[in-house]
């Protein structure tokens, strides 16, 4: 294997891939950047338990000035070829596999030559069928993954709560994800001939959502039974499922409400944030939103005993319903809030001080919702 | 104790004094920040064992829009006093000291409650007489500064290694910094009526450093027994000495060489981060330098017997003398060749494999030498 090519457009690609590589990993070849030299082009790979990524220099785009001396394959301690390529100093490299795996790089003064691991030895990637895949603007699919994401359960102890719930029928597209504290769920209008009811890992969409760039236009998705495969431009990239079934989370969104919030997001973020910065020195990170239907008043207070207290009188566009005094943890109704984007119109509904409370924005109610659990604090 | 004041203009001198302020300190009250109104001003202060800093608002610049309703004085939380003025709604914002120390902050919807302690509580500021002061322009004063301080010891078995040698005499102002394994001197032209001999801590320097913002054109330095006193524009920054003689160095720096070899401080410097890659991963951190006079080739070795190697041809100005293959830490070799800025011709100095060799700037050879002492490696 012996080929030279334009240095950043090479890198370009391995800080792709490097996103699926983990120096944690108890099997070490995964440590390692798998690359593939064929006729056609370099495919480069990187894989972790849950996530592998690969990328497609092709060698008929000029671009790349791929030239091809000799195919073969090889592994590559990840993390230092990752830096080694970085700072090499010339435009172009050349790297030259040598006997029992040693890799030669040179460009301009520099010459390396690196312990590489057999290509055969690297684990093969999942099979996933591409003949029935769905496609979504890039733009939609990345708004909606961030706006469900953040209500993704961190603790191993219900696995499937770590992951997203992709539910495609006739209605279209539904997101819900639930750490049990809060929820998020988003709807979208797809057309699927098939009906998919899937549990894609958090952090496998997390990761995902950082590797398209925004010059990607499409995204498409191809599903299998415990694999998918998100494919855009020269890039596949691929998720293992979440085992289990995902709980019915329909009947935890109230219909009704007594009492109802209409505010603009930046504003009562502010607040929020400014409530929070003592909630968060107090034991139990809570603080309390007061509403008084007749006086049109609607008040944040926060506490530290040690620190102090604060006092945020809200600034709504409509309060309606009765009143209420509710208690709850301000970093979910942070991340709630942030999930809409800045200077949205909100409707908060309230039922009582220990039923959980909605966010929706009030322009697309049926297809967005946040979910909080209020706190008891008596 | 009431005044109302400019946000942006008291958050400004807020993050200067709280460099001063460490959550660490084992005197609660130095945790805080302390606040002292006079009908001249608001004087803002923070301390530490190391340092203290002050910094004054005045009254009669308009800018500041300091409104003073009573005098007195206060010591607030720093962490969280300068993270809530930080978020505060509006430009201004308004603060009153009720009974038992409690401290009302508002500013549009936003109300706080702060528990203070009592200034009367918080230790006095260091006496220093400000009648003989030296001057110096900021930029040079900064300069010196950083490129001596880097050679500190982080090791606290000799404390006098951790600070900075100031000697002032007819010579000028010489700093001398030495963690015994390299070594940064640097001169300048002042005129001083009296000689110093101070040993002032690094830390303290790399702080004021960072304290001195960019529209500060000049700096003055007084100084008394056991503390030095920087001044510059509205900010007082005091920084105690330390105890002790600083080692004679002068005898240190040999005056001949045997191999010299002239460059271009930014094209060593990717050479040597290229070689340290793999030295860092070894467990001896060196690199090696061979030097080939009649062949006028010198170049670089790295190695890590897990990764790989690395050679790199250097690419030099001129090269005299003796042939020499001389070992070292790159990330000193590193430290040094920043200091000297990029694209400034350096003349590296060496006697033999096992003696400290120089590096000096070809047009500035007298008043400033960084030394760095060999690995023996057999």
């Amino acid at each position: 294997m012996k080929f030279s090519i334009d240095r950043s457009k090479f890198v370009n690609q391995t800080t792709n891939v490097q996103r699926a590589i983990s120096t944690k990993t108890t099997i070490p070849i995964l440590t390692g950047m798998k690359l593939e030299l064929t006729e056609s082009g370099l495919r480069i790979t990187g894989s972790n338990s849950d996530i592998s990524i690969t990328s497609f220099i092709a060698q008929d785009d000029a671009d790349n000035d791929l030239t091809i001396e000799s195919t073969g394959s090889i592994v590559l301690p990840a993390r230092f070829f990752n830096e080694i390529i970085k700072k090499l100093p010339g435009d172009n490299f050349e790297l030259e596999v040598l006997n029992n795996n040693q890799t030669l790089i040179t460009s301009g003064v520099s010459e390396f030559t690196i312990n590489g691991l057999d290509a055969n030895n690297y684990p093969h990637l999942p099979e996933v069928e591409t003949d029935n895949q769905l496609i979504f603007p890039t733009d939609l699919f990345k708004e909606v993954v961030n706006q469900t994401v953040i209500a993704v359960s961190n603790q191993e102890s219900r696995p499937v709560l770590t992951g997203v719930n992709f539910i495609i029928n006739n209605d279209g597209l539904t997101l819900v994800a639930t750490d049990s504290h809060r929820l998020s769920q988003r709807k979208i209008d797809i057309t699927s001939d098939e009906e998919y009811n899937l549990i894609i890992p958090g952090k496998s969409l997390t990761e995902l959502v950082r590797t398209i760039n925004d010059s990607v236009k499409e995204i498409s998705l191809s599903i299998s039974e415990n694999q998918v495969l998100f494919s855009f431009d020269n890039v596949m990239f691929y998720s293992r499922l979440l085992d289990g079934r995902y709980p019915e989370t329909d009947r935890l969104i109230p219909e009704d409400s007594n009492t109802r919030l209409t505010f603009d997001t930046s504003n009562l973020l502010a607040s929020v944030e400014r409530a929070s910065l003592l909630s968060h020195e107090s034991r139990n990170n809570v603080i309390k939103l007061e509403i008084k239907s007749v006086d049109k008043k609607a008040t944040l207070y926060g506490n530290s005993p040690e620190v102090g207290t604060v006092e945020e009188v809200l600034d709504f566009e409509n309060l309606e319903g009765d009143d209420l005094d509710i208690s709850f943890n301000p970093d979910y109704l942070k991340d709630a809030l942030r999930s809409f984007g800045s200077n949205t119109t909100i409707e908060m509904s309230f039922t009582s001080p220990l039923h959980p409370f909605t966010l929706r924005p009030v322009d697309d109610k049926d297809n967005f919702v946040q979910l909080i659990t209020p706190v008891r604090t008596f």
